[in-house]
């Protein structure tokens, strides 16, 4: 895997606690990005954060996790590339502002504080059963969701 | 005023760029928590934020701005109490989380982060004519707006 | 008091393990900021901070507390102005940003941390009994700590 | 590269502007690491960052970057995985709270407060040309700080 910082970064964004398809679309999601040399970039914790990473890894790609503790015990196992704000939720908008984009996956309020951070970057984000916020595109499969994403930021990679 | 940790404080929430409505919503409602020696913390900038210092400025009270920079420069001038994050909007969460609810006056993605990041913390929050979240309490009138946080911040002082 | 956002703010620094000759000039010089009508900002915690919290609150003096946790619940009990941070000691550089300049009374690797922070800042610092770090400025008594770091922000004021 | 979160993590700290031979240090530093398959972070920026990060580059490892600003155009070249804190110097504690150690060349303020921060938390630094600080350890060439960072970590990995 080619890595500079130009490689396409793209977040996901989720709930320590999800549904099983929202798991599975998480893992699915993850994966294909892994597989397309794409670095997918979680809070680092479990729930959606885990299977995404762990779909990443099976992917052959590179999960980074930017995390709400201090060391890195909190992180799952799947990630790689651990950062440790510290900072608990105030993590939110760091870990959107080192991407391109963002997928969210159902999630709570801290989803909906980190798709409110990401359209206010007016960087794209779409969403898969998650809150409804105007600007926010809904995706109903891992692949449209990873196709969506890619169109969308191909047209204003700038960041 | 006698002040204390103890104090109430409130944070009024909203953009840089507000309808006239809007600005004279957030004098209004920080003349009334001035006049009730209630702390009124907000992001120190302009538009709501400092038509609301202005009002707790009129009513006799403190305003506490929680800045986005690093000097007080880009604080509005009804700011007494500057805090220089340097954090741009991630002190959003820094705001919120140093109150015991707030009040969301129109606002755009940043005031989204912020009733988010409040909702996340289990603080009451209400709103006029801002984003229509799960949680959120909608008010109409100023004096509304203060009665309902302040009722709402009664029954769960912990913070 | 007479506050705005041009009031004098200056930090006190120092740990919450402090030797009772500290202590006392801790206080000391808290109670002189407060009689002067300063603002004095502290991590807000116990030790270093509460004592000067202390002095500020018997001077008649506004006391702020940026403090590491995300509750009221870990200032010390002369703390007026509290800012729940959550970001541990990240929160350092929050302090030292927001003051015109800084009071080290001894301290360990913190103390040392926001020492760094407003020398890089290009901030007055003096220092009794603490680090010696080159730009800082040692004073023996409370009465030329204040003396000497007022003088020194006399001709920089342009924070 | 086998990566994972129980990979050896060390930043390397260090100004902007540096002296020749401390920016050939920060490379041969970087080139020993990389090669070592131990993840190294920066600061990301331009001097003892860059010339760090092209000796990861060149040694065939992971240069990560944490990030004063928002995007990642003010990365130097040789960042593989940017993080974009837009917290400026508060960072500094980012940066080292997410490594097992830290090698301090040369620097100023910046470096200082790295240096205290991971210190404070107990981790091991070593330094070449820089601050004389109780509990860092000087070194004098490039092989002597990866030797002893690696054996200082070696009998502390817990982060």
């Amino acid at each position: 895997m080619i890595l500079s910082k130009h490689t396409i970064r793209i977040a996901i964004i989720g709930g320590r606690k999800a549904s099983d398809e929202a798991l599975q679309f998480a893992y699915d999601v993850g994966k294909l990005l892994g597989e397309q040399d794409i670095l997918v970039y979680t809070g680092g914790g479990p729930g959606i954060m885990e299977s995404c990473s762990r779909g990443v890894h099976d992917g052959g790609g590179i999960a980074v996790g930017v995390l709400k503790g201090s060391t890195s015990e909190e992180a799952n196992q799947y990630v790689q590339i651990p950062i440790m704000t510290g900072m608990g939720d105030l993590r939110n908008g760091i870990l959107v502002r080192s991407v391109h984009g963002a997928i969210a996956i159902e999630g709570n309020y801290g989803t909906l504080s980190e798709i409110a951070y990401t359209l206010g970057y007016e960087k794209p984000a779409v969403g898969f059963q998650t809150w409804d916020i105007p600007g926010l595109k809904a995706v109903d499969s891992p692949e449209q969701a990873v196709e969506t994403i890619l169109n969308l930021i191909g047209t204003q990679i700038n960041v």
